[in-house]
């Protein structure tokens, strides 16, 4: 692509004055309706070190209203950024609706790089590849304007920049170790870039590039290239997207209704054995912190079947120093305002802690499918979603494991009724757990094809019978346990 | 303190598993009465190394519902938190209301270890001093249990534990190298700890020494004492505190009715004095960035007065890398749930960058006093509050600027009837901007009041008159440049 890229010839000056002026206004005239339409727009500029992106960025917001965009420098990763997974720092980035983001550099700066240095081998490159094209897919299936620059400059060109960035004391700690290594090497950078170009030029988030030339004309085309990329994304707002099919390896499941709920431990056996439990629990602990091991724990089930006393039979034999409970609720604004995996992403772990989700991402095909929070194409598609950002933690290293707390319908009744009538438990139950419960069977319903769809090989389902709690909490952690020493 | 600290006699085991039981289940009790009563408790765990807190707060931590707290290591200083003001990755990581965070290692660390290694010199050393009993106590004021805990052994025990860790390669790695230098230094850390110790043992947030030799008995200690203080909080939440007299040199000031609001510019003088201005705030930039200072600039001021378009002149001026603003609206539940000014330690800027909040911590002072979101004890408290913040700003070597853009009640009703009648300004005026300004004179009371209590020396206020706003924009900018030039 780039090698092969068409320059549109440059034109004079004084057309480029009149066009200028004429997109900065049409840019300034869209913030109210990507406010109104409440779109969210991302936007990455990437090219050649000394092709000038900062300041063409400078440029470009000035018609913009400070309060309606962030910009973000992403060329170095911090430390805590090098312990999250792939594509982490990007996505905790991504604008709220209605706003903008700018990115001075992006993944693309992150993967080219490694890839030209020879830190990733072949296989990493191509699977971090895919999760790329996932990653830019599923930000615009969820409403998000993805519009890339590549800011491009000649060999010559750059070497005569960087060399005058250098001469002037002032600007000398603007030019990169980096920058000069792309100089040097231009024409590996240049067979890098393109096939990385190719490969990530997706209809949903296309590669835009920008002769960078001369200042006022990259600017002239990176403004009309934005006015024209947002008039057409504010003309889809609430477009649905394709429900793509699945392919991811699944397991067989068996329907929540067929699922024996007999099963029971004895107060003499739970004793001894929780305690065996724990005590090996708290080893593994140990070693997957010196191993740099993610854990993932997600709980889902119905209203009280009893998942918090589960989970704290789960941390009890944790070191507090090492886990982190996280309780789902409802979405505040700025969570509502973005991608709905946005919070999660929020809440990994650093490798080697342990994140416990007290319900989960699966809230997208539940309760936000079935009390109607987002639209039918939303939730179709949130299976695949699901299954891709599984996917991402567990090829950074993660085990994830996603446990069903299950019981039936009159143990339910049974216990709610216990709460209503104990004083000291009444806190745990609320007219909407009522409310839920006439829903029994549409939940069910959701339940059994939220399990069938995602139950993958690699981040499964466990059901925990918990008619008898112990019996599941016992289970818990045998499966915990047995997960951990798998990986190590 | 420490020095002639008496240890009460550790009770025989069999009243040791008595009181425990007792203990922790009155501190699992507790919980619910914690969240009803939106208590939020820190906890912090210091003292020697080896001397087993972490163990210990794993087993506190078991009596509680695990949605309700967060433990927190706090020994290592990222590159990130390191460039932010004292106090940041503390204050950042306070509870919300209703839950519990434990701090293993707190600021008492940090501020002893730079004294011993002699990495603060004696200034620095009473100044931070100073800033810690500033937050413990503003903690306090508002409505937090802070319980602070020393975990206390000998020099003899410690170095048996440290020598008994080192020995067995599968917790080798728990000895830190600092361990071992306390441990060859212990009496001079003794000296250093005492005299930290009784220099923050206040009221409001005590020291409780655990003897730490037995972990059991530890627990009971740390267990009961942890029992106790949430007691005695319970009974006090909603106490109002002490207004505390002014400490911080005061600027004198004009009120806002005595201020003459007939500056005017000329339109082309205004074009070439916001161009030079512009241009030299550019340069400026660079070399705050190269100088790593941070600076904050606050914009309060009437509706309509043109806080938007001065901020948008501003900006415009700025690498959109080294720069974000931040509009503030109501707090979102998060928010609301902790110190009011968490919100804004969470937006400081790194050093070297600047942040513009478009609206400010003085929200507290005028809308959230007007409309009784704070009690009147709460918002009387917070001028002191505000000025010590803002003291710890330009202590950490920000510039703190703050400007109040200054209208009259015709001039806002003119802009408000151009609002209304001009269909793309319609976004800008809502009912509730018709309802502040029927309140128009309890606040400019409430103003003049804040700009009087809160005009520091280090941090004053600048009114911008705003009815021209060419005016306003071109002296906002004057004042910024001449207060970096000041600093450079």
């Amino acid at each position: 692509m780039l090698k092969d890229w068409v320059k549109s010839e440059k034109p004079g000056d004084e057309e480029i004055t009149e066009r200028l002026q004429k997109a900065r206004e049409a840019l300034s005239g869209m913030q109210m309706a990507i406010k109104e339409k409440k779109l969210p727009v991302l936007v990455i500029l990437d090219g050649w070190g000394g092709a000038g992106k900062g300041g063409i960025l400078g440029k470009v917001i000035k018609n913009l209203d400070p309060r309606f965009y962030k910009t973000e420098t992403l060329s170095k990763i911090s430390e805590d950024e090098a312990r999250r997974p792939f594509l982490y720092r990007y996505f905790v980035r991504i604008p709220e609706a209605g706003k903008f983001s700018f990115f001075d550099g992006s993944w693309m700066d992150e993967i080219t790089r490694n890839r030209l240095t020879g830190d990733t081998d072949d296989e990493t490159y191509h699977r971090q590849l895919t999760s790329i094209k996932r990653f830019e897919r599923t930000l615009s299936d969820n409403g998000y304007l993805v519009v890339k620059f590549f800011f491009n400059i000649s060999e010559k060109e750059q070497k005569k920049r960087l060399e005058a960035l250098e001469e002037d004391s002032s600007t000398r700690w603007r030019v990169e170790k980096w920058d000069r290594w792309q100089n040097k090497h231009y024409d590996k950078c240049v067979d890098v870039y393109d096939e990385y170009l190719e490969a990530t030029n997706q209809f949903i988030a296309p590669w835009y590039f920008i002769d960078s030339k001369s200042r006022r004309w990259a600017e002239l085309q990176m403004t009309e290239l934005l006015v024209k990329s947002i008039e057409i994304a504010l003309q889809n707002t609430g477009r649905a997207a394709a429900v793509l099919q699945n392919t991811f390896p699944l397991k067989q499941v068996t329907p929540l209704s067929e699922i024996p709920l007999d099963k029971r431990v004895s107060p003499a056996e739970y004793d001894t054995r929780l305690k065996e439990l724990q005590d090996r629990l708290s080893e593994l602990h140990n070693r997957i912190y010196l191993n740099k091991i993610p854990v993932i724990i997600g709980y889902e089930g119905w209203d009280a079947a009893g998942k918090g006393g589960n989970i704290k039979r789960l941390t009890a034999a944790l070191d507090p120093r090492g886990f982190e409970v996280h309780p789902i609720a409802s979405p505040e604004p700025r969570e509502k305002n973005r991608h709905y995996l946005w919070r999660f992403w929020n809440r990994l772990p650093k490798d080697g802690h342990i994140a416990v989700f007290d319900r989960t991402w699966y809230g997208r095909v539940m309760v936000e499918r079935l009390e109607g929070f987002c639209s039918e194409n939303d939730w179709q598609r949130a299976y695949n979603e699901i299954n891709e950002f599984e996917k991402e933690l567990t090829d950074w290293g993660a085990i994830v494991i996603k446990f069903w707390v299950q019981i039936d319908k009159d143990t339910q009744l049974e216990r709610f009724t216990d709460r209503q009538n104990t004083p000291e438990k009444q806190w745990k139950i609320t007219d909407e757990d009522w409310r839920n419960r006439e829903k029994w069977d549409l939940y069910e319903g959701a339940i059994d094809e939220m399990i069938r769809k995602t139950s993958t090989e690699y981040a499964p389902w466990y059901i925990l019978e918990s008619v008898d709690k112990r019996y599941a909490r016992i289970k818990a952690l045998e499966i915990v346990i047995e997960e951990i020493e798998k990986k190590l």
